[in-house]
């Protein structure tokens, strides 16, 4: 099952490497991961996506949570929560087929960021799903180059 | 001096942790980083902004080189590159505040993905200068939650 996993630690060096290392010594692999500093310099932000069963999964936030500078530890998959992510992909715009390029960018709320003579790099946000979608319909055009920042999440207040 | 650095490797478990071991080895801290996997969903692409002396960041940058599963390293600041990062920022919008809130949310060009009575989550894209500018400005407003992605880059083209 994938979970999404958000965590807040200290922004020290050594701290990721503890992280990273947790999962990879269970022979879990990262499927992304994310990390940045907060409104607080001193302490960051990581959201992770990761696939496993619930209970290794458990254990391992468990474990976690015992790190000296972690400080919080929230497996998300299981609340109502937003996901986003962010990516930039290069794709071949030649004369004919730049306006189907922007039709297609612009349907998916794009901006490009960069043009050239063959290529417009465009930058879009969205769930994985619709991450996916752009790039099965991009790619029969001719996609040169893809940036992506990974899965964000953010839990939903409550409505009421 | 502020590097970004990016590197093409192997989708496998392990990986991650040892690219951010060499950096934890020499004390660097990373500032931000965001791993995801391309449209080869066996090759991930990893971005990270690091603070360092120049000969000491090309030293890491060989160092990284030589991991069996690292496939391509390169140190972009010294090119031209865009560069962006997401951010999904939960900030307070009672009755009286509400209008404010979207109007700076409109200047930026950012998308509200969550509203509650009491609060709008607001997704953001930009350099992490914008990002800084916009945090600043809501702040006073009263900034609940933030979770960043770190910043991602890409190359510009060749012009001609």
């Amino acid at each position: 099952m994938k979970h999404t996993i958000s965590v807040l630690l200290l922004n020290k060096p050594g701290v990721l490497s503890r992280v990273t290392g947790l999962f990879s010594g269970r022979g879990f692999n990262i499927e992304s991961l994310c990390v940045a500093a907060t409104i607080e310099p001193s302490v960051s932000c990581l959201t992770l996506v990761t696939h496993g069963e619930d209970n290794i999964i458990e254990q391992i936030t468990k474990q976690l949570h015992k790190l000296i500078d972690v400080i919080k530890v929230v497996d998300i998959s299981g609340t109502d929560f937003v996901e986003r992510e962010m990516v930039i992909i290069r794709v071949k715009a030649e004369a004919h087929t730049r306006a189907e390029v922007l039709r297609v960018i612009d349907i998916f709320r794009g901006k490009v960021v960069d043009v050239s003579p063959r290529s417009y790099a465009v930058e879009l946000t969205g769930s994985a799903n619709k991450i996916k979608a752009v790039i099965d319909i991009l790619k029969p055009i001719g996609i040169q180059e893809i940036v992506r920042t990974g899965t964000i999440a953010m839990a939903r207040a409550k409505k009421s």
